[in-house]
């Protein structure tokens, strides 16, 4: 998906939600696990009750391998399924990979090199501290987008992104750096919720690229901080939450109060577009 | 394998060498591929003709993400059939990964959750770019080594990893805070060979630390540099070899020249333990 038909489908669906698919079988309601493929079934069921509500989807890879091979093919009907969807939706890969860069190559080529489009996530989240050559195989892909992390939201992101490096902080020396090896139609920053007031800042760095925005929800980071500091006039923001939404319930009424929780999201994000 | 028990084996085989099992299907001989599963059968062997000659083998999990879960079972079978060798061989699953607490949890149990202590790697490579609560859930498992990239072998790596961060290099800077998160019994660094010279101050930092060392062969690191600057009282080295050793020659005599790459590497160690 461009950019382009991503801002479309945020004014239609008047959501920049991403709903983030961090499947625990420890988590999902023990009903569930009677199925064949709990992990699917589960997502599946997540996907129906939320689809009206958000744009983009975000399997976090660690859940998926947690399940060894079986995990992944799980993954790959997931992402099958949500190909199926009437609406198109923006899929990303939460997978913080990067390497030397023939070892990049192998895995950018693990999401973006089927030759069937449908079988192709949209993006793939990457960590930048090995450089250039770890970051750009996954720029020579087309149609695919690079999320790269800039400012995380967990508490340990002071140790190094907030590190002072010559009167500027290690993460804005990353936007600075890595925004010169793509551009605002093949790359996105991860920045968290939870450090909202920095969005002022960074939007000054990157005024146009997309920012995924994880933190919302369970992590503790507010919304309306996000758009206020965030927002840019593309929208320009994916919020994501995961466990706030997916785990709503554990109950046979996960799925309806999924949905729920998104709407309630949806309704929050539709003021502001 | 705890940090004795790797040493005795490197006293024993007189090696300290990494084997780095980087599979990729389009690289291995034609031959293999008439087999149900080549990527499985190249790496036995490959192991069968280096094993004498290794204390370390390290799957690139890039390589075995790419073929998609028909990838994750030969990289099962290829653990198994690592720990079915009659001497031990220390394990690393190359896979720079790191992420927010809950994600590296489910990160460090699919390499070091298995009950059965023969389906368990020994080690895995994590990226610090997160920081502490991405790096400690694989410290909170007995037994299991974490290896975190310090100075890697790249053209990439003076991106960001050689920044001046109030007069000491962001690498630097990584050492000294990482250390503190475990101890030499459970933490190891990456440092490339192609930053030997920097080792003796990586050694003032870390002095007890093993260290994996990548980038000896293709990359174009010195084994004889990385020695002088490197090694410890308890060797504390393991220099990786993949390419050079795995494809050194593309005929039916891979195995065989695999082999002997691997002797020649472990004479020029034997030389210096």
């Amino acid at each position: 998906m461009n950019k382009q038909a991503l801002i479309d489908q945020i004014r239609q669906k008047k959501s920049f939600l991403c709903v983030g698919l961090d499947t625990d079988l420890q988590k999902i309601p023990a009903l569930m696990l009677k199925s064949d493929d709990p992990i699917y079934e589960f997502n599946k069921a997540i996907i129906d009750a939320t689809s009206p509500y958000c744009v983009a989807y975000k399997p976090n890879l660690a859940f998926y391998e947690a399940a060894g091979w079986k995990g992944l093919q799980s993954l790959d009907k997931t992402l099958q399924y949500l190909r199926s969807l009437p609406e198109p939706v923006f899929v990303i890969a939460d997978a913080k990979r990067g390497d030397i860069g023939n070892t990049s190559t192998q895995y950018a080529r693990s999401f973006f090199g089927d030759s069937n489009p449908k079988k192709r996530f949209d993006a793939v989240t990457v960590a930048p501290y090995m450089g250039e050559d770890s970051v750009k195989p996954f720029l020579e892909f087309e149609n695919a987008w690079t999320i790269v992390l800039a400012l995380t939201s967990n508490k340990g992101s002071d140790d190094f992104q907030m590190l002072d490096c010559g009167g500027k902080k290690l993460y804005e020396k990353v936007l600075e750096t890595t925004k010169q090896w793509g551009s605002d139609e093949n790359m996105m920053y991860v920045v968290g919720a939870t450090k909202a007031e920095m969005l002022a800042d960074i939007r000054r760095i990157v005024p146009d690229h997309f920012l995924l925005i994880p933190g919302v929800g369970a992590q503790g980071g507010s919304l309306e901080a996000v758009i206020r500091y965030g927002m840019n006039r593309d929208c320009g923001l994916l919020v994501n939450s995961s466990r706030g939404i997916i785990y709503a319930s554990k109950e046979a009424d996960f799925a309806e109060r999924a949905g729920e929780e998104a709407a309630k999201l949806q309704q929050q994000m539709a003021a502001f577009l």
